[in-house]
This record gives structure tokens, C-alpha cells and sequence, in this order.
């Protein structure tokens, strides 16, 4: 078995396999599956195979429940609840997701809160899922506390990503999807392990002054981006896709696991419009409309956001999934190790 | 009559009394009263009686309906549309926030959109009647094309103010109200006449380059806040405040008007939260929790934003609201100078 190039579906079905070995249902791992090898098609490394041994390290800690089935609460309202049971975020959002599109199209907009479920997604290929329905979407959460407040000293919100969509009939959709620290943790990692120092503004060290130093950025706390407007940022996403929704805020999910080593147990809020409706009877097509807006900035040379990942996707999309030798090995390594967890 | 020294409710009616000598109706002047004389009260000048005259100068010019009657547009869904006739914002919101209340309350989030509108209101007096209701809320708008997305060159976006609340039942509530925008165009035109440079990434010059000099930079374009990150928040607001609600963007804002120097004519969305519904059954209580995070931000010496404003009220509640002698002398001139429009 070549690894070396594999179409989407084959690394989904292979990743797929490697936590059903380690005990997940096919419900859990499928999900899960599909949410790394989008992150490798996109050439996304961040959600990439690279995660997987952070996945099979929180499932070997008995942190998830392996075979958890997740609950809708629908009572025919604007809000859809999916209780992950324990389980990984992604068979939650594929459980719920359907029925948030459903309720915003017939109620204009609709929210869905996941609860107690081990996170592990980037946004974007949820907020995708609602784009193709031709959902505008937002979708937030909480993390481990890792973030100080401006004016603050030490860390207590999360990286807490936020992230929006917007559908285009004819293009890929609108995408953006980013932490609302000035800089991701892992970010940080690889300054510390090439020995580079970090930017200004990234970080301040464990006595709440600014530093450059990697590790006394690992022992103090990162930054919000856009200082204290993304501060205010970070917080809302605090309160509305952790306390609002009745789940763990970025500091209480440290407290609970006690490591940032595990993937964190917290909730998550997603929030879906239907243009459609809002745009009843007013003048113009709001996609339509739209265009002229991204035309617009492309033309003054700016970037839309997600470009890049399109571009790796088309690219594996024609030409296949391209494989290193060390990630095809650990692939391998991990396809065929039954019972190493 | 003594102008230095005024209640919120006189000044509320001498502003509200201007605005009927211009020709606005009751329903018409006095919320857009209100807001001013909010904005005095919490000593937020930005949104005080200097801005009397603007509104006045947009009367003058016809761009405006004085006697505009909003009306409702309700199918029961979770969405609630204004149309504000033409005429100001605020009598459009007074409108439609009882109704967006109930909703939201109903059924756990709805939105309310405000079309064709002169748009005059900070949006922290929108999000306040909400927080009193026990909801959270967001609210956004476009304002006129001069901030350049990030890579771009020219203005396109506008400061696109975003706004968020959390209500606090023994507190005043948590808020934030911030241009997406680094800098709000009255800054830039402060250091003009102040013949001060500009802090370095606040602008660029109109040929894309960055540019300290006030006059430059009101001759370029203003940067969004947080790079990239700012500048998708800041897109994400013309798509779902703009083109999803049937209204201009803020290109076209500027476009329709030609000028600066009028309020604009554009749209508003809202969203509103119950946290009530979305914690319902889930362990603790969502506004007991929230005090935990707020008590953890403040115990690090961070600041919750707001406070200077809610610091201001809470004097001029005690104290009156305080004017100076040319600010009274202004007050005083506008109300005995019927038919100045």
C-alpha cells in the first residue's frame, strides 16, 4: 500500500481506521477523520495528520467518550442544542448541522450550541458545511486560558477562534477563520525550536511584562490581536459560546484537564443567516451584491481570505492528497500498530 | 434659563426641542434626543450636542425624512425588519426593539434589521435597552468607504462599528462598542489640527503608502484595527449590516451621498441572545458565571470596557450634566434660532 498520494476520500477512510483501532465508534471517527484530511487537502497542516497522535493521546487518557452518541434537544425554536455526550466535537456539528441550516432557512437565522465534547475541529470546514447550504455563518469557542487581557498580566482567556462565511454561487465561499490572540501557540513553539526570537506584541512573559523570548512567552501568556478590541473580542466568545451556552470558559477547561497537552473539553456556538430572508423585497441580489464587494478588494490588490487553502485544495483535488515519506510512514506506523493505545 | 447644569431629561428635550424647530417630528427628534444627550451624560463627546449641528446640516439638505413613520415588517420569524422610511435610525430602532425582545426571548436568538435609514446612533444606547431586557446582544453597521482593506490601497470599507453586550443583573452592563477601524477619522482630523504626526499604522496615503501626515491620511485611506483579522471582521460587516439585509454597503453609502459631511443612509443589524434559553438545564447559572470571568479580568488590573463612560454617568446623574460656557452658549443659539435650518 502506496501512501504517498491518496485521494480525500482514502486518507478519511485510513485516518478513519487508525481510531476505530484505538476504539472509536465509526460515528466518532469518522467525523473526526474528515476534519484532518480537509485540513491536508487544504494544505490546513494544522488540522492536518499531524494531530492525529494529539487525538489518540486525549482518547488514551480516557478524556472522550469513544463510542459517545450525540443528542439533539430541537424544540422548534431559533436554538438547536447537541449534546456531544462526551465525544468529539465533529459527530456533534454533523448531528446538529442539518437542522441548524433547516431552522435558518425557515426562521431567518437559528443558533446551535455543541455541548461537553472534546473540541477538536477547525471552524472553517463546519462554517463550509453552512455556505454550501447558502447559510451565511459565525461560528465561535473558547479554549484553554493561554491569553492575557490587555492590561492584564497573565493567562485567562483562550485563543478562542472566531469565524465567518459567507456562500458564493459561483465561487468558493467567503471564508475566514482565525484565533483572536495575535499569534497561535504553535506559533510560538517554532521560534522556541528554531531559537528565534519572537515579533513585538506577540507575548508578555510570567511577570506580565512584554518579551520576545519564546519560552518565557510559553510560561507567561500571549496576546489578543488588535489589543484591546480583540480582547473585548476574545471575551465575548467567553460569555457567549461558554457561559451563555451553559459549558466550560477557556480558564475552566484548563482547570479541568489540568494540561494543555489534551484536546480541551468546552462547547462551542455557531450561528447561521439566511440572506435570503433578510433580503426579501429590498433591491438587488445579495449575492450578486456580494461579488461586487470581494471584486472590489481583489481589485485593489488585497486578498480574500482562504485563498491559499482553495488553491492546495484544487491541487489535490486534481493531483491527490502528496504525502511526505516521514508523514506517509507515520501513517503506516499508526495504520498498523493495533492496540497502541 | 441656565444651560451649565442639566438633568439627562432636559437636555434630552431642549436637543429634542431643536430638532422639532428644524422640523422633525416628535417620533422623529426625540430619540435621536436621546442618544445625544446619552452620549453627553457619559461624557462619549463623540455622540454629544456638538453633533447637533451635523444632523441639522442633514436635515438642511433634504436627506432626510423629518416626519418618516418606521414601519415594522414582522412575520413571526426570528428575523424583524425596520424600515426606518427615510428617516433617522433611532425612532427606527425604538420601533422594533420591544419586538426584537419578545422574539429573542421566544425564541432563544433573533435579529432585527433597519433599512433606509440616516444612520445616527452609537450602537452602546441600542445595546443597553437590550441588556436591560436580560438579553446579549451585537449590533453592527457599515459607515462610508475610507478604510483600505489590509493589501489594498484605497478607501473601501467603512469604520464599521461593532458592538456587543452581556447583561449584568447588580452591575451595569458588560459592553463594547469599537470602529473596526485603528483609529476613528475624528482622531486623525484632531492630529491635523493639532499639526501632530499619526501613530505609524493608522493610514496610507492615496498612493497606498503608509503615511503619518493627517492630511495624507485623510486624502488616503484608514487602516482596519488588528490587520487582516480587523479587515475580515470589518468585510464580514458589510456583508451581513450591508448586502444581506437589502442595503448599501459602505462604498455605495458614499456613493449615494457624494460627501462625508452628511450622516450616512444606510442599514443596522441586531442581534439578540436569551442566555436564559441557551443555558437552560445546563449547570450554573450563566450570570453568576459571568461575574467569575468579569471578577478574573479585573483581579489581573485589566479593564472592562465601558467604565470610563458608566464612571461619567453615574456623576452626571448625581451632579447634572455639565456644560461648558460655549457648549451652552451653542445650546442656546440652536434653540432660539428657529428657522436657522
Amino acid at each position: 500500500m502506496t501512501l504517498t498520494t491518496l485521494s480525500t476520500d482514502e486518507l478519511t477512510r485510513v485516518v478513519s481506521e487508525i481510531f476505530m483501532n484505538a476504539g472509536l465508534s465509526q460515528a466518532q471517527a469518522l467525523p473526526v477523520a474528515e476534519v484532518i484530511a480537509a485540513g491536508e487537502r487544504d494544505g490546513c497542516k494544522s488540522h492536518g495528520i499531524y494531530r492525529i497522535e494529539g487525538c489518540l493521546r486525549t482518547i488514551r487518557a480516557g478524556k472522550v467518550n469513544p463510542t459517545a452518541a450525540p443528542a439533539l434537544d430541537d424544540d422548534g425554536s431559533a436554538v438547536i442544542r447537541v449534546n456531544a455526550a462526551g465525544g468529539f466535537s465533529p459527530a456533534a456539528f454533523a448531528l446538529g448541522a442539518p437542522v441548524l441550516a433547516e431552522r435558518a432557512h425557515r426562521l431567518g437565522i437559528a443558533a446551535m450550541s455543541i455541548n461537553d465534547c472534546t473540541h477538536f475541529s477547525a471552524l472553517w470546514p463546519e462554517i463550509e458545511k453552512l455556505t454550501d447550504a447558502g447559510l451565511a455563518a459565525m461560528a465561535m469557542c473558547p479554549s484553554y486560558a493561554s491569553v492575557a487581557p490587555t492590561g492584564g498580566n497573565a493567562p485567562l482567556l483562550g485563543t478562542n477562534p472566531f469565524a465567518f462565511g459567507w456562500p458564493r454561487p459561483d465561487a468558493m465561499p467567503y471564508v475566514f477563520d482565525f484565533a483572536t490572540s495575535v499569534a497561535a501557540r504553535g506559533e510560538i513553539e517554532l521560534h522556541r525550536i528554531a531559537g528565534t526570537p519572537l515579533p513585538e506584541g506577540w507575548a508578555i512573559d510570567r511577570d506580565g511584562q512584554p518579551t520576545t523570548d519564546p519560552q518565557a512567552a510559553l510560561d507567561g501568556a500571549m496576546l489578543p490581536f488588535g489589543a484591546h478590541k480583540g480582547a473585548a473580542i476574545s471575551t465575548m466568545i467567553e460569555l457567549l459560546a461558554g457561559v451563555m451556552i451553559g459549558d466550560l470558559t477557556s480558564p475552566e477547561a484548563l482547570d479541568y484537564l489540568g494540561s494543555m497537552t489534551l484536546l480541551p473539553t468546552h462547547g462551542e456556538l455557531v450561528i447561521a443567516f439566511a440572506p435570503a430572508r433578510f433580503a426579501a423585497g429590498r433591491a438587488g441580489d445579495p449575492f450578486a451584491r456580494a461579488e461586487v464587494l470581494f471584486d472590489a478588494i481583489a481589485g485593489q490588490g488585497a486578498r480574500l481570505p482562504s485563498q491559499r487553502r482553495f488553491a492546495a485544495r484544487e491541487k489535490s483535488e486534481a493531483q491527490g492528497i502528496q504525502l511526505s515519506a516521514d508523514e506517509a510512514a507515520q501513517l503506516d506506523r499508526l495504520l498498523n500498530a493495533p492496540g497502541a493505545v
